[in-house]
């Protein structure tokens, strides 16, 4: 959409219209935004969506989780796949964590967080709309209590091991719940390992792995802070001198790592997003591939690489591709154990292809 | 290729030759049949598979499996992902049960069961060479006992679950293992749970289901003898009359359940494969988006379907696209909350995507 051009010009950002298809059929009412390529997201194939169906959604989205899940560390809300456009809700336990992303639901939020309020009864609520997201939209940048007390680390649960959350200041809300299930899975593999953690964050794999019998864990992150949350993390499940941090730029480490012979068992390679929008597709490519194949060399015979992206933008295929591509040059016989996703608090929208934007293959290198 | 004109012809079938590529650059060794439309089939990139080799290829594959599982059930060899095309071999503890689908691998089976007996030490070996793929290659038609004793139902375990397999009458080898942890997924979702477990088999998904607490499973299959099989695996989880049996064709079974307005709170619908070459591709789908249609009016309120499907040429996202259509139609909301794929036992070789061949998606409707 050429948005100088757009009639929509005089609908306020965030404005709920019903939108009709050429022959005057009635779709549903969305969120409007002139400004955004993506013009007008879909809130309900009916009417708008007002107070009693946003309590109606949130009721939902509570169900479902508690359908699933045994606890309450998780998702609660995933925007379009819980047809909330726009809103991301993480619980820890008694904590809740909100971002908002555009105006249709930043109008709403007073209500969000009154239902929210009265549906869990949270010790804390925590607004992280500090992310860059919202610059895109013009929206106030904000991080900010709005109800009761949140700790700086918020304690909650993933398989089975004790875990602190940087809500505060860390990443998003502070922890990515969308590998649960993929570090469940390493879990299995770890006893007695040694693990490469690459952009570790603050341990999310590595400590786990730690708790899980591996041997030692090495946390690799650019970002002090991060090690620092790692360590705080490590403390927390005893790991003692099992865990290691090293400061500094993936690529550097990994290069430093190649040049000194080290090996590892298990390498996880965990990158940001290196494709953030369809343009960058290639270059993104070129950069998966080469992080792959440093990965591999640090990886002993029969070792396993858990290869993940979160980049909407990459399909699964095309990563797994980086991989034959890696262990082909680098002559090493590679077999896929196992192809996971992001986990059921992430569901994906049959309809909507982008909410699907998580993989990881476990990768097994003779 | 057109077998007639195929300058192969003077080759005997399973006989292992050097490819070269236009350039007379020497790819590898493979298994040649001038018969088939994949004449060559690559076994490795040097030379030939000899004892050595397969001895070599046999170790391999015990060690990745006795490295990712903690058990001995499970696929031991799976043909292509393990280098050894045309093998495939099931361990159910200490009994191997072993299939070959190509001359050339039929060459070297003599070789493949001494070499299985020394590392393994099995109390029984079987052949299940009875199987239509091998009518294809004008292979004989074979289910014997090569080593020891192989009782009629072998005892094994999945996902904490004790059962037995038919391994000298059922399907396959007996069992279908690549299904294991879609199992364990769905085994986490089933307590006080009604299932229905359409395709049942001997019962992998339903009587898993009563084992992990379902209220109760409803397995339906058009053979007696399989149902019969699913009683037995009851009875050795002292399911009681939590299990229900219903022989039918799946379809007509639906048809009738949906007529009498039954409701299960998860339906599993795996079907065996609707497109089993890719000229059936288009019925095939038709039939998919069908049966799943179907199987979703039979799901209560917030239900879980499992849809699965075996079938390597339809895509995991075609499958989805089926699924969402069908709730479309019903006007019921979809959420996708996993996608499986086969285990870690099956591997996929990154190079040959037909290897992976098992999808199932887990969908709650609203």
């Amino acid at each position: 959409m050429d948005t100088g051009r757009s009639p929509l010009k005089g609908i306020e950002p965030g404005s709920q219209c019903m939108i009709s298809d050429s022959q005057g059929k009635q779709l549903g009412t969305a969120f409007v935004n002139p400004g955004q390529l993506i013009c007008a997201r879909l809130v309900s194939r009916r009417g708008p969506l007002d107070r009693p169906l946003l309590e109606e959604r949130l009721r939902q989205a509570l169900a479902m989780r508690e359908r699933y899940f045994p606890h309450s560390s998780y998702r609660l809300v995933y925007g379009d796949s819980d047809w909330l456009p726009g809103l991301v809700v993480d619980r820890f336990g008694d904590i809740l964590v909100v971002q908002v992303s555009n105006w249709g639901m930043e109008q709403l939020l007073p209500d969000v967080v009154e239902i929210l309020d009265a549906l869990i009864q949270p010790t804390g609520i925590l607004l992280r709309n500090d992310h860059q997201g919202r610059t895109m939209e013009d929206m106030p940048l904000v991080n900010q209590v709005v109800k009761g007390n949140v700790p700086e680390m918020a304690p909650f649960e993933e398989n089975g091991v004790s875990l602190l959350a940087p809500v505060h200041s860390g990443q998003k809300t502070g922890w990515f719940y969308d590998h649960r299930e993929n570090r469940a899975l390493l879990n299995r593999w770890v006893d007695g390992k040694r693990v490469l953690d690459l952009f570790s964050y603050a341990g999310g794999w590595g400590v786990q792995a730690l708790a899980h019998g591996a041997l030692d864990a090495t946390c690799v992150d650019a970002s002090q802070q991060a090690l620092d949350w790692c360590r705080l993390n490590g403390e927390y499940n005893k790991a003692g001198d099992r865990l290691h941090t090293v400061r500094g730029k993936a690529l550097d480490v990994l290069k430093e790592m190649v040049a000194a012979g080290e090996r590892f068992d298990v390498v996880v390679l965990d990158p940001p997003a290196f494709i953030k929008r369809r343009k960058d597709h290639k270059a993104g490519l070129a950069a998966y591939r080469h992080i792959n194949e440093l990965a591999m060399r640090l990886l002993a015979r029969d070792g396993l690489l858990v290869s993940a992206s979160c980049s909407m933008h990459l399909a699964a295929e095309e990563l797994l591709e980086c991989v034959r591509g890696a262990s082909r040059k680098l002559d090493r016989t590679a077999a896929i154990l196992a192809s996971g996703y992001q986990g059921a608090d992430h569901p994906v929208h049959p309809a909507i292809p982008e909410t699907r934007y998580l993989k990881a293959h476990f990768v097994h290198l003779r």
